[in-house]
């Protein structure tokens, strides 16, 4: 069921309430979940590609990452007791293959392999100052499905057709990013650039940005993890702050000139009672925070109290047929896709599905399109755009190629 | 900063799209996580009351509920391998006394005993057929907080002062219950209550309600996991299943009459094919699902994707300054107060809440309400009503009430 | 190759060197790990016997008591940190069976969950103060074995063949009990019958009791690990360890009278210091102590260094082709028997059996007897009755008998 | 209370029974406990002694590796289920120390850093072929003690006075090595060399020997763990068997040139039915096989059950007053001492020391020395020798130096 209609809501740029808008960093406890999940589902997908050459039933979208205990000092400091990583999920580890000779034979898909390699990786791409070998353990808790699930699945995999929805869900997206968001994305990027980090190696990769905006005023507050080893004192550690904050501003002074900025870094410190936010590793998961998957950024990359969203977690879904999934990433390249091609015509588009278990991911059960045509564009020439690209997105073709794109970690999905 | 305004969107009851409602029912292995995390909290509060007369940092918001692995049949079947559930989060677990005569002792508070326990105690009171000596285990990773955080929430906690919010953080909350969400909560509710459970055993804990509205017409998805040792045949199984759904449409008649009602329940049902949701435990855990803190309902007992929802997990977290937790609890009693007084001249009442770290907690940083009066309701007068709700809810009075009931489970929070 | 002599040393009781034994009693952490050990293997034996009619390959003759944190005090106290039990080991997990349609299936046995119940009930029947439900987690981590042995093991095991050794191995026995190991053996069944504990249920399970002969002189050194809520105060703790030693001494007096006997209860104790051995739940695993499978009693219940001894460890071994386990036992069941036909003729026997692996477990590599015979004895009238006793006890009967003594838990292991 | 006596048995090289030695090699997954646990210990040591200049109470004498699950193939293969390795134990975690300013301070030893650190270290100095990033994992379970023991050590650490013994225990050793004993001991070693293993690659460093005489004729067994990598086809893995087959030999020839030698390696390999000791990782516990500490190798490197042993497991216990360590060191140096002293003149020496708990370390309550005399060797003489060894090594500066030398790794102890 499409439905487009005009928004009956005013752009975000011009809204009332003031706009609130947060990363959590690629080094943030929830974001290291998020891609440790997904990134283990993408590394099931290609074995079971190459050794099968279709994709079996799994759903990795679950972790949790205790944080550690470390005594951080200026110059260096002490990890006491490691970080620990266990991912959660399930997944088909074996197969039972008819032989030429007419025998069957087991063979067994390495899941623990897979997910210890796995998180080993992407945490030696995330960070530069954790020492894989013993600031962290990593381990595993995924299952064989339920013969149950793993039934639905298989149905909807044998082979070219087009996968039926796993469940009943909802997934949402919108374009474009408002200045407080880009500014959001584009500052933690920054902070986490080899760039950024070749001029400032004291600042860790933990880093949560949260912007606000009051009419025209914007405020970044960012968190930011420093690394001891690289701070011999008060004098250094404020020094370093000082560095994210003015590359923060100068960013700002560049992609959204016209806003007033304010930024303020590491807000809780007390310089004088020695209260600062000093890492070893670069992560508060060192000492104060743990993460679990799906508890931080959406689809697009942001916490956005004031946007339409879902809870839905998306990392670690399958990309097959879980549409908690894929109807987030769909709605927001729809959405992105329409503001595009309107050129100009169109100042927001927000895109919302609704899939039901068993129907063919490709007919959501509702499609709801939400526009907002620039000043003196007509609203259905719009509403045109907006058609011709939903039919497009909600091909076999679309999800196919998403698909595959998902797969690569070519899409991103935290 | 307290913003009152007419809210420029329908009420949910005329909205365009389609209203969406989902409920995690109490044994779902989100919500288990849900109330194990919280129910932490409470226990962690009440030793460190009952020992040293005040609360300790704690933060026990993440957990891990990976699923087993079953082989339910009817009349029966076997678990392979239990549940594992894993509490993760930080507590202070000793504490340097001085004693009378001037020499220091340690005390320690026995952390892993109180998760243990609690866990326990949770899913005793849950379940009513899982043997939690064999079908799960019990495991706790909570660790002492960093000394830095450690640092802040003792400023803000020992005395009768205000607490200061330990977090940049927002709480959202409304009023009332939309039709499909009153039904949503209450056919959970009545499912998983002991009246029902006596007539109808077969039906399990792991309920799953959810509901859209198009127009007048409400239709109810019902996924309830079965109980394998009530179940002797198919038949015996479809007429269990049907004794939900007339029960759910009974309800239904009587609390909301005038909606056009249909209901399913176990969609992904095959008879034929042997494909149905069968358990031995109740609990889709036993073998299909895991579960994490904070992935299921808002406090409100709901999720919600057509309302503003806040993603901050309230379960787990210290009742005494986490603003995660505080106002999004805060923000649903002032909107049902407000809706309350306004004794049918507010059709609507939605607060947003937003904190700055080291703020007192009664003085949000912004505190927004959007008000939907009655037609021929002045809004000044529904203004006045919200002011002075808020102005209520936002004393220290409440904040210690609150507290006090937050750790004696007297509030909603999943 | 059987080979009777007679042997060249003189007989234990007129020894030179100081005789020692000990034997930590059925609470000690290594004895516990032994029980549950050989439990577990009884437990998969009768899973699959039941199921199959067949024992399939296993071994679980590992395991890791570790012990907790606990802060016991005179009337009470509390557990910090539960005791953690891993048990360890190798089992067949699944069946590929082919079904009366010639199609396959696969069947999975529960190893987790019979693991768990079996840690479960062996410690609810040794422990009298152990609250299972939170001062001990329950832990596997029991594998599937190599293809390679698991084929090794098949070979022996389909029918009523005598199977083949597994292993070159090496058992021992010998008897009788000297003076020393009957006191030792004695006292802890003493100590833990219910007799004793309902006179003193201050007194825990976990008792080690250290015995030395210096000629006739017997030194009995029992460490007894109190109850600490049956005890409210230093002399009520002396008092009962007190008793303790009055019930040795007088088992002594009543068992081996002419012995010269002093007894010694927790000689580490130091009353005005306050060291004192006190424990929560009668065993030093709650705060002290770890252990293992394998570390403590031979498979006559005893640690005997004035014997020859080996270092297999019995417990957890399957008892169809383990010669680690069957020939340690035999080899004490042969011993015994030779004294006893002997009647008074044979004053001690000592028998070792060197496997060879692929050897049928009825035809030992080495079949070595020394004997000791009476003065005024004829030594060859002494061999008959050793030659007739291994014939018999190395027949496949015996063996067959043997292991269902073994599985039914009718023999003494540990 | 010292003893010498002269031997009531013949030296090994003329005993009947079959003589029987077997040594784990230093990839055999109970080598590898004890390997880690002492290294854990030494690292603790030398931690301790760095920051608190003494060593505090530890004891980490127990250790589960858990096997993983593989499929090893001609030249290659795949790791399904990674190693598991725990090590367990008590160790003292914090030290409360009063500052210069009369207030107290917490510090914190980082056990479980320093203990994964360890395993990693010592693995990777073990094997060549194990993956340590995704073939194993490395856990801890090292808690506190007891206070009651940790009292009770440190009245024995403080200064330079002698410690006092834990606990009752008995330690044992002799001298020399037998011809079986030497060629066992010096066969593993050649095996796992650098110069084998550069000609012999596809040798893994699990390598178990197993040794017999009957007579003059020596049968030594190899079991020994082949790397799948280095291995193509059958015919390659008979050549690299019959590679070790004849380094066994050639050693044999030299070092024992009077003896009737064969050698078999893995004696349960079928070729024709494919089941041959193939490992990917050089390691049983790969696949098929699981460990422990203290379930191996005595403390003079081998198994020797016509000897006397002790049940002690040596490696993990603290070097400072643990004597079931440091008397079955102590008992080895003596002996060796003995014989060495006596040129020729003593043919075997073997002591026996008893400790009691709480006597000092350098007065054992018995020291029992059992000498051969070569013939016509006047005891006496003998006796001398072995009196004029005893005291010196009894002395306060043979502990302390062998508590250094156990420290630094220096002394064989598995």
């Amino acid at each position: 069921m499409l439905k487009i209609t005009r928004a009956n809501f005013l752009p975000i740029e011009k809204s009332e309430f003031p706009e609130l808008c947060e990363r959590k960093g690629i080094g943030h406890p929830d974001t290291v979940c998020d891609a440790v999940a997904d990134a283990c589902s993408r590394a099931l997908c290609l074995y079971y590609l190459e050794k099968f050459d279709r994709v079996y039933h799994h759903n990795v979208d679950k972790a949790a990452l205790v944080g550690g205990t470390a005594k951080p000092e200026y110059g260096g400091g002490q990890i006491i007791q490691p970080q620990y990583f266990l991912i959660v999920g399930r997944a088909i580890n074996q197969i039972l293959r008819e032989c030429s000779d007419g025998t069957n034979k087991l063979e067994y898909i390495p899941i623990p392999t897979i997910c210890i390699e796995t998180q080993r990786e992407v945490l030696s791409k995330i960070f530069r100052n954790l020492d894989l070998n013993k600031d962290i353990q990593f381990d595993y808790a995924v299952r064989p499905g339920s013969i149950d699930l793993t039934g639905v699945f298989d149905e909807s995999h044998h082979s070219e057709e087009i996968p039926l929805a796993n469940d009943t869900s909802f997934g949402v997206g919108y374009a474009p990013y408002s200045d407080v968001e880009r500014i959001t994305l584009e500052a933690e990027k920054l902070i986490n650039s080899n760039k950024f980090k070749d001029k400032c190696p004291a600042s860790g990769e933990d880093v949560k940005v949260m912007t606000e905006r009051m009419g025209n005023e914007i405020g970044i507050t960012v968190a930011a993890a420093m690394i001891s080893k690289y701070i011999n004192d008060a004098s250094e550690y404020v020094s370093y702050t000082n560095q994210i904050k003015e590359a923060v501003l100068d960013l700002a002074a560049d992609i959204i000139p016209e806003r007033d900025i304010s930024c303020q870094v590491n807000v809780a410190d007390n310089i004088e009672k020695g209260i600062i936010y000093l890492t070893i590793t670069g992560t508060s998961a060192e000492a104060g925070d743990d993460g679990e998957v799906g508890r931080g950024n959406r689809a697009n990359g942001l916490i956005t109290p004031c946007r339409t969203m879902s809870l839905e977690a998306v990392c670690g879904k399958n990309p097959i047929n879980h549409v908690g999934k894929l109807y987030n990433v769909l709605g927001t390249e729809m959405a992105r896709e329409i503001v595009k091609r309107g050129q100009g015509d169109i100042i927001e588009a927000h895109v919302k599905l609704l899939s039901q278990i068993g129907r063919p991911i490709t007919d959501p059960w509702v499609n709801s399109i939400e526009l907002i045509p620039a000043d003196n564009v007509n609203f259905d020439s719009a509403k045109r755009i907006a058609e011709e690209v939903s039919a497009e997105k909600l091909s076999k073709e679309y999800f196919f190629d998403l698909r595959k794109r998902l797969i690569a970690g070519e899409v991103q999905v935290f």
